[in-house]
């Protein structure tokens, strides 16, 4: 995989010189084009041997190109907010937006080496890692970015050579990371699983560029030369088809009957029932919330229903049991500008809550499969293949043991309307109807049929749905109280 | 100050109750009304006596209101990147944005209190904290916020009877904090203290209301009547006449001499002194920049000047000296929607370096009295409060050894014209100039006449405009490293 990036490239200082001032001018005006463009980013990794110029390159990119639209992030060491959180949040809290450039240097890729070269994680746990960052990249990918990912070479005599060259510059010794380079068993060894990572992940999306790395000129116009001929590809492709759907088509069901019509939605709790269990599982969530295992976990909860079905006063119930400063409520409307200049998951990842958290999201990421499928406002590909962005994104919460709980509340057409026709009649409950709910409701086999679709391939063994028979509302409220619960329970459990 | 708050107020449960369903709804529709207009945020500050019920009535508040459009939030332990930043960026990162409201426990004043209480600080730096916190919200107010600050309190003797049963509640344990109430001396230095704070914040921009604890009744509905009536006030506001400007108006230049018209443009560098002088001086940059000192602080370079005056071309010349890693370019343009939705200033707080790190701005928050006043994008009154913003800004920066150098690149209109024309010919660089350039330049005079009310009023001590005569490239760039050089060593002296 690296032979040909041993063989000791070079060109020579006019050639370079001559061939730089060209590329120069491409590729700002290729920069000045995606800033006006500002359909998609742009983010190039940066991998490699030490001393093999990836500092440099980055360097002179920046002076190449308008450091303005560049942003250069290097993830060093997380910050005690990153560590609160599953390690990709650091990733996407810093993805550059449609438009520009972000560099990232110490990406995924330099963190699974390194934790495979000391030896701290095994093969196995390594391919979990290319299997993240490969599913993160298609994801990206989907969603427009443009992706580089460089990894500088140099043969071993090269290394050594740099090495020393290196140290007696004090002007680079920023550049020595914490790996023993000196020791020739350091670079056998992120040389091999330098190959394994690479072979796994070079994809047509995303592809691996290896650099010679120890002529400057060489490596210096190589890395502009493929970041120009990409970049202008990519803005030339005026948005056209999009890519066939991953997914295979959805099934339509055979006989018309649907999952949520197989709901008992005729469960009831009387007064004085409810009164006793709600006060009952209420102690228990505030009881669960203030335990000292909770400060190894966080909770999400999801509230996705029927317009009227009573999320609201689910989620004040919830609340009810806890202290203001522990929960936060993320209510999901449109996306501001800034998210929308985002992966379509990156404005949910921002309110991922920390370790003793919890966060409740009043309609959620599967809005992308519920409304936005139904109503048309996003690509049929974009919706279907969002069922696989969303089980990867909630695999990361579960892997870093957040509890994530889902419910979708279900109530009947008459119930619906009987609720509307209140809402419509009491004054403080009138801000709670508005002329959407009634168009939504014309759609209401639409949205049947999309609920069965989520429930079938987003209910999945680490985060599974909860249907919430909501004709009652006691009954309703008690149960997703004792969900949640239950839910926090056995994750303490199996700690 | 807090008599009244002792003298045992109390309602009986049938006129609570009665008038909570009243208000409950008046509230919600209020809080309705504040989402639809999204003209102001609201920010209820909690503060008082341990035990008078600051944590059961914001849960109530949560329990009548929407808790979909509150943020609760706790300020307890600042997390590594809050401690990284001046002590303000914490309650700027979490500012609700337009019509939100943000419910601030443990916010400015709890901390300066405790703070005093323990011993850790004296009266002087008490006092400060005030002024801070007086300038902080006198800002926020102008900008349409509308603030609550609360104060609950009790009476040393109900204190007392409040700890005990506290005590015997696990599910209240989270309320009490680290100041030991158990003492009455404790009370007595807080009660004194917390009256020193009031009395000197309380404004009629934001009043502190003293709501007394002992009875929940009272004091949760004294709460919601306040929040209520001050509400319905700021919503029935149509945005009309803005208050009077704080400043007087600035004088005209009586004799059409200008700052700028006094700086020599004839200040040049020849080929070979440049070469030499430019790797000096990017040399010091970066062994300052590397030196241990600068772990202590962090550096924030603003450019501002005429267009085509080189401020990106000097730029690159500082960037070109330093790792990628260890600055970031933040160029300003139109604020996003998010921006927007905020105070003036939260677009570059969220920019703030922590320390250790550099952030360059390619334009800044003096577009306020530069483009925005003679464009006319905001009011007359909002410009001319900027300047004592600006200074407040950048004093809370200096105070935590930011150290801040602003620059102003000055060049004459003749050159202005013949840069113009150089990069209209030169395709690389065509994207340089807009329309705007063109209109911007009829408008010189204007901008000579910003320009020197800027320096006038911004110049301060602490952080001081630098001049850079520019109609020399070379010269300048060298001058801009000296400048920042010179200011970093100065820094690093004091330490």
């Amino acid at each position: 995989m690296f032979e040909s990036a041993e063989i000791g490239h070079s060109i020579d200082k006019e050639t370079y010189e001559k061939a730089v001032l060209e590329l120069r001018e491409a590729l700002l005006e290729a920069q000045y084009e995606l800033k006006q463009q500002a359909r998609f980013p742009v983010l190039i990794l940066i991998n490699g041997i030490e001393g093999a110029g990836k500092g440099e390159t980055v360097k002179l990119l920046n002076e190449w190109m308008d450091p303005r639209l560049i942003n250069v992030e290097s993830f060093l060491q997380p910050t005690d907010e990153e560590l609160s959180r599953p390690p990709q949040w650091r990733f996407w809290r810093k993805l550059p937006p449609k438009g520009r450039t972000g560099i990232y240097f110490g990406n995924w890729y330099s963190q699974m080496l390194h934790a495979r070269v000391d030896g701290d994680i095994k093969d196995a746990r390594l391919d979990q890692a290319i299997n993240d960052a490969e599913a993160f990249e298609r994801m990206l990918c989907d969603e427009g970015a443009l992706i580089f990912k460089f990894w500088f070479h140099l043969s071993k005599k090269q290394l050594k050579e740099r090495l020393k060259a290196l140290e007696k510059d004090p002007q680079r010794s920023w550049q020595l990371n914490p790996l023993d380079w000196k020791q020739s068993e350091v670079y056998d060894r992120f040389v091999r699983f330098g190959e394994r990572v690479l072979r796994r992940t070079s994809r047509d999306y995303a592809p691996w560029y290896v650099i010679e790395g120890s002529d400057e000129y060489y490596r210096s116009l190589s890395v502009g030369r493929v970041i120009l001929e990409g970049l202008q590809a990519a803005l030339k492709q005026s948005g056209g088809p999009k890519p066939q759907p991953h997914a295979a088509p959805l099934m339509s069901s055979l006989d018309s009957r649907s999952l949520l019509d197989s709901l008992d939605l005729s469960h009831k709790l009387d007064k004085d029932e409810y009164k006793d269990q709600l006060a009952t599982e209420q102690a228990r969530l505030s009881g669960l919330m203030r335990d000292k295992r909770m400060r190894g976990h966080a909770l999400m909860a999801v509230f996705e229903g029927n317009d009227a079905a009573g999320k609201g006063g689910a989620i004040r119930r919830v609340t009810g049991a806890l202290d203001p400063r522990q929960y936060r409520t993320v209510p999901i409307a449109a996306p501001t500008e800034e998210e929308r200049a985002q992966p379509y998951l990156w404005r949910f990842w921002r309110h991922v809550p920390g370790r003793g958290q919890f966060t409740i999201f009043d309609r959620s990421w599967y809005g992308r499969v519920l409304v936005e499928r139904v109503e048309g406002y996003c690509a049929d590909a974009d919706w279907l293949r969002a069922y696989g962005e969303i089980n990867d994104f909630e695999e990361q919460l579960h892997n870093y043991g957040i509890v994530l709980v889902k419910f979708w509340l279900s109530i009947d057409k008459d119930t619906q309307m009987q609720r509307f026709k209140e809402r419509e009649e009491v004054a403080f409950k009138r801000y709670k109807i508005t002329e959407e709910d009634w168009r939504n409701r014309d759609k209401w086999d639409h949205y049947v049929h999309a609920v069965d679709d989520m429930v079938d391939r987003t209910s999945t063994e680490i985060a599974s749905w909860t249907l919430v028979e909501a004709n009652d509302k006691r009954y309703a409220r008690v149960k997703i109280l004792r969900t949640i619960n239950d839910a926090l329970e056995a994750a303490f459990k199996k700690d």
